[in-house]
């Protein structure tokens, strides 16, 4: 049907495939995956001179799964090396034996993977690009949680301002044009070659708010969403779909779609049969419900255990899963109403029902209480549902964070998440998400797949976190910068990775102040515009007027939200002293002079930091100009173009928040730089 | 191809034919206009029982021209007083003879109407409606101008969030369908038929805004346009068209638009003479150019003078007008920027191009200088260009007084402009819009033509005050109550008089104060929004700070637009004593604390306004739900669910508002009355 351009090889470049293709390579393994890591072996091989042996004790690179491992041990040592690893204290195979655990060993010249099955090997085989061991090395890692999953939200029918990705700032939906799922998926293909090689193994190709003409993927479409499944699979990654809660009524014709009824319990179950029909290693079900105008069990008078039970035991015979979303509140709060604080819907809604979702029911929290802001405290759902599998919910697409436009990369703030710990004895985010990671994918047309070519680092970030959350963002940022500038001077590559380390904190210096959030233009969410959404039913609010600014939310005089936390969070977040300053306004409304922790005062801070992230961007655009001949020149100007309109829109906002603290508060700044009155 | 369904009968229900159909009517012109007369009497005396008749001596009513009235005059008393009332000096013809005047005269029960022309006898028999006449009274009866004109913002294709019709608030577009002109025109004969019946005899059928498809009515689409032109000439309205300055580039293929260049006036001339060949009597052509992103003679380096003079040779020929408008400012100005001011704008482009514009060009000015705020001053364009025809353009659809879920009828707002006298000695408005008035329509394919069912009054009171820019607009709403509403009882019909007289008055008092303006929502206009304009790039600013609001437009401290105005109105807006309150903030910044020559202070009087809006508000509720029963049923329906709106709405603005100036100001209402923190 249509042309596609060769999109971008993001970090898969082929100068990339080195440690694959360079010597004699061993894989005697067969079956789908196999094949598709045969390909990228017979690519890697046929671009850097090395071939396919079926010698094993000729070969310097072997791949192999624990099945064929045995066979070849007794004839290479480094085999014997990597089988053994387990057993000798000491060795760096630190993972615990889990699904889709590899090693890998180095020894006398010979590199080994071995798989604990085949999807294990072709990541293990990908881990090789950007970790090439050292002689003697043996390294075992398994991703930490069986299902790492990236969620689409991209229709069928285009929006009339935001096209077919809903908050998709990277061109067009990759799976669908208007007739339904493309005709050529060679996009898609792709696409999961790059997904499969950070580890992701699970995607929802439809978006969470399910219109008319989507909602019929599940049934009229099941051929051509097999079609797409048949793609994934070839890399390792299972197909999920975004369903409605109200399917049983506008696609059933069933007078209700209430869980509780048998007839609504009997239409999900012979609906998911036809999927698994079609599609039998199908992923399962992805729900946005009682949300934002998604229908959901509440229009029965059910809850949200009820609701999502009932597809989980229309999935559980198939090995599917329900990913639930926790992000349930009110949208058509009204301003003027104080007692009501969007930031504990989530608690109040879900955490009485911990231990009544049925086994196969994920639960998915955003990382925060309120949505994907730049900054926010975690979420407190997450430490309260014990009894419960959750999934913690992350955007890759930059919504929040500069719309691929501003380089934002984000893996310091994902880290941050993950490594926050509830208490001192390693109770953590990442411990608690026991149904592991998902995320909205940045990911669409464009010839850079992200938009932005920086943004790529996003998408390769959060696949290397849902399998390793605890792995330094640094280190997976100077993966990514290597990975897809392998042709470039380390001094080149040492610029990128610096521009690009700091750029969420430089983001955050620049636009809403200590965990105010929400202080950006209504709808389409980008560029300042400070009291946006004071006045909205959104529940979003600053409450500045000419004294202070921020949201009380202590349970001493506020909303009381800092009680849905465990100790010492309850405490500390309770106390405006002990209060970290980057929440200061996310937790307590305070004077303008009121002095943070750091010395300064909030409106003084608010003065020097945007004026600090604005001299922050001018040093990327003036490194990132000195790059100019010394990378790929596509990239470099398409950079270039979106660096200046990122400098422009940071004056923008400096600009805007400086004026309005200034004409509300009447402090002046303390180093007399100019602010507009 | 579509079912219309019959839409309401507006102020011309069958019952208000009286005058028209009660008895035996003479009517012996003949010709098209007289054609569609007789058609209305037809009608009349076949719903109240009277017929036509051949003999003039027997009739109770005579529809006369100039041409048959001698003739009669020998035989019928009433005529000889009629044609003699000139000659007689005390008499109430007192309007100057003009082309479409028409006397109207009673004497024994018979009555007479005598147009100079068949159009001016049609609008005398439509007059005889609204104003039945006194045994004995002669009236004589012109229009102000020879134009009077409606503006559609209608297009072919629809704008997903506006729909086909920009800021059109009722329904679909009259003129248009996906294809381009409708089909089926039964419905603007019906308009055309409401239009002529209060004198309006121009219509521009297309959007200033004229995009591609647009673009085509000029040429490709000239049958249709002439079948549109077909059916308004029946009602003796000429047809105009919006076109774009580009036109020669984008339709004609020339590489210039140049208005200087030879080969752009030969375009315009030859491509006006087809235009004249389908429409033989079109009106000319309406131009929004170098605004909002229009095309204009700007971009070739020419001036306005240049841009409407190349247009105006080429329909001169064929006796066609250049309506020009005066809308044209920078819209991406910089709100950092405060030697900018948008109010300024159409003074500073157009004011040195006086005398320098060919005869048949109008330059349409809008009424105020920004954009038809509830309240802004008199443009001074208005009183700066004595050697140029002026027409002077209203805003009848209510863009920005609550778009027509809100009662507001705006003919005090526009008599208020229009008596607006520039000094002592008659130079007003009205004196001044040489060129007539036009305006925007409101109308569209609502079962009650304008959305809300009283919003009819104001497409009503325009086309009145074009024809009788001096008529009381208390006057002009008795009419309209009275002919919609002809079988209420008085008690009735007067409920909805003192519902409808201060709505205007009553809208601006919850919505933004003291002439600020923009208040608004950004994009849609609708709803408050205290900032919502305030960082954006266009021009709207009201500078609030912890301190006071305002623009200051003073020579003195300001952007010296008070210095647009003559004396002695540049003296008075420049003094904050001598300034009038209702436009205080659009010419001053001043503290919350600034005492009005009203004796309260702003802040106290922002406080005052809103909560006595919603009062009102309440009141009109009330007194409308006390007529159930008393009116036709869908009115009364439609009315209540969109005054529910108008309650809610207001309640929101007096919220927003109070909320706003108390965070800002920090004083608090002196009477306690309670405001949300």
């Amino acid at each position: 049907m249509s042309t596609v351009t060769t999109p971008s090889p993001a970090w898969l470049p082929d100068a990339a495939l080195a440690p694959l293709g360079t010597g004699l390579v061993h894989l005697p393994d067969d079956g789908p995956l196999t094949d598709t890591l045969r390909g990228e072996v017979e690519h890697a091989t046929a671009v850097h001179g090395g071939r396919l042996t079926d010698r094993p004790e000729t070969a310097d690179l072997l791949l192999l799964t624990r099945r064929t491992a045995g066979a070849v041990a007794a004839r290479v040592e480094a085999v014997r090396y990597a089988l053994d690893a387990d057993r000798r204290p000491g060795e760096l195979v630190t993972a615990r034996p889990r699904p889709g655990r590899w090693v890998t060993a180095r020894r006398s010249g010979v590199t080994v993977v071995v798989g604990d099955d085949p999807a294990a090997l072709l990541h293990g085989a990908f881990a090789l690009l950007r970790r090439p061991l050292l002689d003697g090395d043996v390294v075992g890692e398994a991703p930490a949680h069986p299902v790492r999953m990236l969620d689409h939200w991209d229709n069928i029918g285009a929006h009339p301002v935001m096209g077919r990705v809903e908050r998709g700032y990277a061109g067009d939906s990759l799976f669908f044009d208007d007739d339904g799922v493309r005709a050529d998926l060679s996009r898609v293909e792709r696409y999961a070659r790059l997904l499969a090689s950070t580890g992701i193994n699970a995607v929802a190709i439809n978006n969470v708010n399910v219109h008319a003409r989507e909602a019929r993927l599940l049934t009229d479409d099941l051929p051509d969403v097999a079609r797409v499944a048949e793609v994934l699979r070839r890399w390792g990654i299972r197909t999920h779909l975004s369903v409605g809660f109200a399917a049983p009524v506008t696609l059933g014709g069933l007078p209700t779609a209430d869980p509780l009824d048998p007839d609504v319990a009997a239409w999900w179950a012979a609906t998911t049969a036809r999927v698994y029909d079609a599609v039998p290693d199908f992923g399962g079900y992805l729900v946005k419900a009682d949300s934002e105008g998604q229908p959901g069990p509440f229009g029965y008078g059910r809850d949200h255990a009820d609701g999502a039970n009932v597809l989980a035991r229309a999935l559980a015979p198939h090995g599917g899963t329900v990913h639930w979303r926790a992000f349930v509140y009110d949208h058509r709060q009204d301003w003027r109403d104080r007692s009501t604080d969007r930031a504990r819907a989530a608690h109040d809604h879900f955490a009485p029902l911990d231990g009544r979702f049925e086994p196969n029911v994920v639960l998915q929290v955003k990382h925060g209480p309120m949505d994907f802001q730049v900054r926010e405290p975690v979420s407190p759902v997450i430490a309260a549902m014990p009894r419960t599998a959750l999934a913690v919910e992350l955007q890759v697409t930059q919504e929040y964070t500069g719309q691929q436009r501003h380089v934002c990369y984000l893996g310091p703030a994902w880290s941050q998440v993950l490594r926050f710990a509830f208490d001192d004895a390693g109770d953590s985010v990442a411990t608690r998400a026991t149904g592991g990671l998902a995320a909205v994918s940045n990911a669409g047309t464009s010839p850079f797949w992200t938009g932005h070519p920086l943004a790529q680092a996003n998408l390769y970030a959060f696949g290397r976190l849902a399998c390793e959350p605890s792995v330094d963002p640094d280190r997976l940022l100077e993966e990514w910068v290597h990975l897809t500038f392998p042709k470039a001077a380390p001094d080149v590559r040492a610029s990128v990775h610096r521009l690009m380390a700091c750029s969420w904190q430089v983001y955050e210096s620049y636009t809403a102040p200590l965990g105010v959030g929400f202080m950006v233009r209504p709808g389409h969410h980008y560029g300042p515009d400070v009291d946006g959404y004071e006045y909205t039913p959104w529940g979003t609010y600053h409450f500045a007027d000419r004294d202070g600014i921020g949201v009380d939310r202590t349970m001493a005089t506020g909303t009381g939200y800092t009680g849905q936390y465990p100790e010492p969070w309850r405490s500390r977040y309770e106390s405006l002293d002990a209060c970290p300053d980057e929440l200061l306004l996310f937790f307590h409304h305070v004077p303008y002079g009121h002095r943070l922790s750091s010395g300064t005062t909030v409106v003084q801070h608010v003065y020097d930091t945007h004026f600090a992230g604005v001299e922050a961007v001018e040093q990327m655009v003036g490194e990132w100009a000195a790059l100019r001949g010394r990378l790929e020149e596509d990239v470099h100007a398409e950079v270039t173009e979106r660096l200046a309109e990122q400098l422009r829109s940071a004056r923008e906002w400096r600009d805007q928040l400086c004026t309005y603290f200034w004409r509300h508060s009447g402090i002046p700044d303390e180093h007399g730089r100019r602010i507009h009155p």
